[in-house]
């Protein structure tokens, strides 16, 4: 199957938010979605976007059931090291399962990574759930380390109650 | 024991640039470490920064064996959540082991809250290594929830060779 990656706009919105959701539900974890498609446009596409963002699309003859063409996206921001400077975090990679076996996602992941040596990062880093096996092999297939099994890196998180808990403590002083 | 927490300016670029090496030796990575002073300064005191940093710093009067009052530092900058929106990510907390105890670290981290919270981040996040029981247990008590322990997510990295081969996969379209 044909398909074109190309860096998203504005109107490509609706859809990566569509998928946002569809990747959440196979992650299991909808109930943590509270982004909406006017927030994405907000924040991805101003001066200084928050993020950056490529679609996948198919040509009009081979749209999905429900009448789509854009099938898969890749959204990622800078990060940064202090071992390397600047690097690159990948949020989120999805291709519609509909369209899985076509290249998509390889076709995503490794555009990311051109944009990433073409803007000087030194690593590519993202995150993936332990029973998510089709999605580990993916990764390692390609060479990526897992490092929370190399080095023992465990990802934390303050966020909701702890997070102001944190906060207000800072104020009080 | 006093001290003071404050944004870094350029000055501090050669202080965080030590207490970046001495951090890695903690953690026995010290030869991933490339990063430079002159590069925190380009990158980190510029139009867009790729980071922000605040440092903790104690009257003369208590400087360390070596006569440093720069004792301290956390290193931060804003992320993405699909879920969420903008986040902040904590690249390093770090306190000298002769001035533990003081309050230092819980002081940097509280204010980096306060800054994620001013700045309408939803989340902070950090990674933590699986053996510093120390530092799980300092973010475990303050509310901290363990991603990798609770829902099973894994760190992943592409650099070097697999980042050069990934992005050349692109170019050959």
């Amino acid at each position: 199957m044909n398909f074109t990656i190309r860096a998203a706009t504005k109107v490509d919105c609706k859809d990566i938010s569509r998928m946002i959701m569809e990747l959440a539900l196979f992650e299991k974890m909808t109930d943590q979605v509270k982004i909406s498609s006017e927030e994405l446009e907000r924040d991805g596409f101003c001066p200084n976007p928050l993020f950056e963002c490529l679609v996948a699309e198919v040509p009009k003859e081979n749209k999905s059931k429900e009448g789509f063409t854009t099938v898969g996206y890749g959204l990622y921001f800078y990060t940064y090291s202090t071992w390397k400077g600047r690097s690159m975090y990948l949020e989120d990679l999805y291709v519609m399962p509909e369209f899985r076996g076509f290249g998509i996602g390889k076709g995503l992941l490794s555009t990311v990574a051109k944009v990433a040596k073409e803007k000087h990062c030194a690593r590519l880093q993202l995150s993936v759930l332990d029973w998510n096996a089709p999605s580990r092999d993916f990764y390692a297939t390609r060479g990526a380390q897992d490092l929370t099994v190399k080095e023992g890196w465990h990802l934390i998180r303050f966020d909701g109650q702890s997070l102001d808990d944190l906060g207000n403590d800072a104020q009080k002083k």
